[in-house]
């Protein structure tokens, strides 16, 4: 039977055991930044043992402690700070509080312990309270001596000189004390914001091959919203799926030169099988252009076989050698990737665009995420292509430009290298037609730049047509003195209400554990993002109600149970709708057109986005990039080596132009401008 | 301009030019078996050349042409043969036809040429002429010359003596000629007939890596209807899609041995990354065991995180080094592969249980296969695992068993391998307890036994609900005497009935292209094995019905377009149900208990799976398999080199018992009987 449940058991009628002694349990509260959680210190020691707070400061390694309010004791334990026991610890806290134990108590494990609050007692010898406890590390504490003097190190180890083996022991293993919530700030130190609340909020697991990341439940089932939706667009435009194998053959790989050249430097080889050695390494696919197109050479024969359209749903790897960023930069990564082959070269150039306006709709209408299309210049455009569009997004805490899912027309290039040709429908005496081709793909890259985007200090912020969970019932307001007919009215009323949401299609979360206080519950749910939370207790099931909370704003509001189909649809358009206003009047605040290069630099240095004149010459963007470096502070850019120096780079030349007034000059180089191209420093 | 286009231009009114000389176009059909698709051979030659038909058998090297009849003429070009002109070939018959040319044409490029039918007329110089056959690389035929000797060789070479240069070169290319149609007997050539269903079916193409074989959309659908039915289930069992790395560190994966002793000999490496080495070599996921379970490990603390049940659908790779089979053995393929964790060894088992019936639904109520469930032999378990349960598919042409999937109760060991624990709810002092794990798996291997054991020579044969399109709507009944308002209404009908048909969520495909003839697409879409045709002709618009053709019996029936609705997915289920009562009688009739070794190798080589009584020792497995070969003929085996010699293997213990009498003794080695096992050669 657990702790927890014996304690119940005990009446305060009975009488304490002759030679038991009494022993106090205290919650202390380390001074901490608003933007961290704290780390709850409690003290179990004997009734009358003085437990100086200089001394807990040292021996937990905290910085002024202080006996917590009912605040944090809620939030940690659901009840105000005089009801506390030990017996409210369980697994749940093992890392995320400190435990000091009276040494007084672990040398004297005979003795028979008592443990009360207002409610009830239990009664523990100290072998079974030093057995409880050893699940939270507990470090052993001699609460006679003085604290030591401030210039000695405030280490972790115990300076106790009488302590027990088993208490060496167990202490050891404080420092190795995690803590949950997140603990730094997205705008003070952002690479370790995003990991923590990645890491956190179980949306990723940092994995043992470099560059590899676990992708959970809580973001897979993102990226399944991004697939069936997708999915079911393309299938519309007769697109048809298929899977090609991972391998190519070197001889294959090379075709396109262009191309492999893009490639080659990130392309991981197999040359072993077994313990044998392969007589040619194969390498694994970085994208499937040169897999596919032997083959769509071999199967279209007539224009009566055009178009061809496949797209396949893969990973594919690219290994890197820069920093490798979740989501962001990684060595294998999800995607998918259309492959069309079209008789004329405008049916090529309608798909490309066709393509292109469908990620945009999973940025804007799934992802609440603004972005600017347009197309990359000849530097940036896909190696071996004809030319790319693109969808550039943005990342307002870096003030850095990120691209987000690209659409390519490839021309006639790659149809020639491998002769996909069809008779001439003028005249089988006419010459071959080499096919107009496209490639597009969009990667879990995306989910990156949304939690990136929305995302906050308390945790992940997912937009609520992607979540895995769209809202979270969770029961309040129950104590002891609740009735158990109303308890259960409660729990009645969540029950149903789950079961409705799930029939209305609404992807449902519950926390009905009752060993957890609300507050704990709302600080986790809301540390994974979940949209709405969703409280019932005693007052709104007696008005027929349910209090919604928004994740995005705090804002509450309550739904009457009778309306709650509608609104909470509502609600969460609402909620998509304003974390896109919010990302798009950023990004547009963020995006300046500029004429000179010395706002170009000053703009890039506000964590600004530039668009300026250009003349659209290679060395040019060469020379924008090198010049715009010298100046960065470099200091949020720390994460990416990609670019240390981290020069901008021209992001695209976006469809919606500026008018470009005659004679306009090049922001940089001073020849004529052929368009405003967008600049900036990016991923 | 297309020279079909031009034909129909010129009146026969019109005079013919002076000079012009009258060719003729004939089609001979060479004698071919019932089993294939005959390929005409189309003899273009001066009116007045003589064209012997022992002449025509020696150069197009064919068995007995004879003058084909309206049939095959129909079949391809869609008119009666007087109708025939070489104006209805076009690229689709390139390599479906031979083509002999009288050389005395292929001379005489100056001359005019006049082409007719009843119909009209079509002027060509001889050089217009050469160049259009010469998509069909002619080959050129001096018809003058007396036929070889019967010693001689018939030879694809043209004997000629007075061929022009491009004669020769043209007609070299002739021996490159294919055939399309089932070319092959399912019961003579087996592995033949395999690979050319699948590939002139467009379910599979071969790849230039050995062993990796491209899904083309009519295989990858069907993995798609698996998916959608397969995923959603087990959502409802609140499993969760995940993703991990396909990469393993070798000493992640070298953590179970007998695991990885399993698996070892087929595992990929990759050494090395663009021009660089890697410090250590990294493996490619053979299955995840070893990749996810530190991670379980991890997040699994406390029997409040349990059950934990993660699902990924990804890719695999053994490097097998056996002769590979489509589907059936390939190194990469596609899977989903669950695993889970639980308190308790009853949960596990549970779990596995649970599965396993959902794997047996996909057989029976999908892909409409029979299969037998039961329990692996020790020898024939997941390496590293507590006991394996299986799905026992058979492939009548054969003889042979074949695994479908399996799922394995891994029981403590990888629990006891990763350190997967959580405290002992009887109270943190007790023992850790060790999770009770499962992982289970089914891949595209059952792609290939459904087409094994349902398709014909015909063809493709897939059940209705997988099949990537369930009916195909094809106009009939069209000539050339039909009134525009007729054909109209006929087109009107198909194009109302299609839209009507996918509103139901009907997966439909149409074949409204009119240059083709109704017996010419009949034969495609048979070869593709989509399950019923719908023929939409005058007759059948006059009476508001469509004609459905079964492609498994080739059954014909009418629906009233008013009960299409209703009718078409009864005569799917239909179609399910006899396929697969079909397929059960078959695998029931073959599945024989024996008692004595005498019938158990006779049994065998009668292509059947044998259920006998058996002690159960691995050593006996050993001489049962080792016996069972030598009295293998091995022709219908030479497919799979897994076991040359193929000796019977165990392939479960089924669920299913006959009853063991009291003093039975094992069929091998007469020690006492522990309980029935099934054998058979397998794949």
């Amino acid at each position: 039977m657990s702790i927890e449940a014996t304690f119940s058991m005990l009446s305060l009628a009975e009488p304490l055991p002759s030679g038991s002694v009494e022993v106090k349990s205290l919650v202390f509260k380390p001074k901490t930044p608003k933007s961290q959680t704290p780390v709850p210190i409690i003290v179990v020691a004997k009734k009358d043992t003085k437990t100086a707070s200089k001394l807990i400061a040292q021996e937990a390694n905290a910085k002024d402690p202080r006996l917590a309010r009912d605040e944090l004791t809620t939030q940690f334990f659901g009840c105000p700070a005089r009801k506390f026991t030990i017996a409210l610890l369980s697994a749940k806290h093992k890392d995320t509080v400190k435990v000091l134990l009276d040494s007084t108590i672990s040398d004297d494990e005979a003795t028979e312990y008592v443990i009360s609050n207002e409610e009830g007692r239990l009664v523990l010898t100290g072998k079974q309270l030093v057995g409880f406890l050893s699940t939270f590390t507990p470090k052993v504490v001699d609460f006679s001596k003085a604290p030591e003097a401030k210039k000695a190190p405030a280490g972790g180890k115990s300076q106790s000189n009488k302590v027990t083996k088993k208490a060496k022991k167990i202490s050891s293993a404080l420092e190795d004390a995690k803590l949950i919530g997140v603990t730094v700030d997205k705008n003070k130190d952002f690479p370790g914001w995003y990991q923590q609340i990645l890491t956190k909020g179980e949306m990723l697991d940092y994995y043992n091959v470099s560059g590899c990341y676990i992708l959970r439940p809580g973001s897979y089932t993102i990226w399944e919203q991004i697939q069936s939706w997708f999915d079911a667009e393309i299938k519309k435009d007769n697109v048809r799926n298929a899977y090609f194998p991972m391998f190519v053959s070197s001889s294959v790989l090379n075709k396109e030169k262009d191309h492999v050249e893009g490639f080659a430097p990130e392309v991981a080889w197999v040359t072993r099988a077994g313990s044998s050695d392969l007589d040619e390494p194969i390498a694994i696919r970085p994208t499937s252009e040169t897999v596919m197109y032997p083959y769509f050479a071999k199967w279209i024969r007539s224009h009566r076989d055009l178009p061809l359209k496949l797209n396949q749903w893969n990973s594919v790897v690219r290994w890197e050698f820069k920093h490798p960023q979740p989501f962001l930069r990684t060595r294998e990564f999800l995607w998918q990737e259309g492959h069309t082959a079209h008789l004329t070269a405008q049916e090529a150039e309608d798909e490309v665009l066709r393509i292109l306006d469908l990620y945009e709709k999973i940025f804007n209408d799934l992802l609440a995420l603004p972005i600017v299309k347009g197309k990359k210049t000849e530097k940036e455009k896909f190696a071996g292509g004809f030319y790319t569009t693109t969808c550039e997004g943005y990342i307002p805490t870096t003030g850095r430009g990120i691209q987000c899912a690209t659409s390519h027309n490839l021309g006639q290039n790659f149809s020639k290298m491998f002769n996909i040709s069809v008779e001439n429908p003028a005249g089988s005496d006419k010459p071959k037609l080499f096919v107009h081709q496209t490639s597009w793909g969009i990667s879990t890259r995306v989910i990156g730049v949304m939690v990136m985007v929305h995302s906050d200090n308390k945790g992940l912020v997912i937009p609520p047509r992607v979540a895995q969970f769209q809202t979270v019932i969770i029961p309040v307001g129950l104590t002891t003195k609740t009735s158990k007919d109303v308890e259960e009215k409660v729990f009645d009323t969540c029950k149903k209400l789950e079961a409705r949401l799930k029939s209305d299609g609404i992807r449902v979360a519950t926390d009905y554990e009752q060993y957890y206080s609300p507050g704990w519950k709302f600080a986790q749910w809301e540390l994974k993002g979940v949209p709405v939370r969703l409280e019932v207790g005693p007052k709104d099931v007696a008005n027929e109600s349910v209090l919604a909370v928004r994740r995005d704003t705090g804002a509450k509001s309550s739904i009457k149970l009778a309306e709650i189909d509608k609104k909470l649809p509502e609600l969460f358009d609402e909620i998509h709708n304003s974390l896109y206003k919010k990302a798009k009047d950023t990004f547009d605040a963020h995006r300046v057109v500029v004429h000179t290069w010395k706002e170009f630099v000053h703009n890039l240095n506000q964590k600004n986005i530039v668009v300026a004149p250009w003349c659209g010459r290679m060395e040019c963007e060469e020379d924008i990039k090198k010049e715009s470096a010298t100046t960065d502070s470099g200091e949020e850019f720390v994460v990416d080596e990609k670019a240390p120096s981290m020069g901008a780079k021209s992001l695209c030349i976006p469809f919606k132009q500026p008018k470009l007034e005659a004679g306009e000059k090049c922001v940089k180089c001073g020849q004529p401008a052929v368009n405003f191209t967008m600049f900036g420093r990016s991923y």
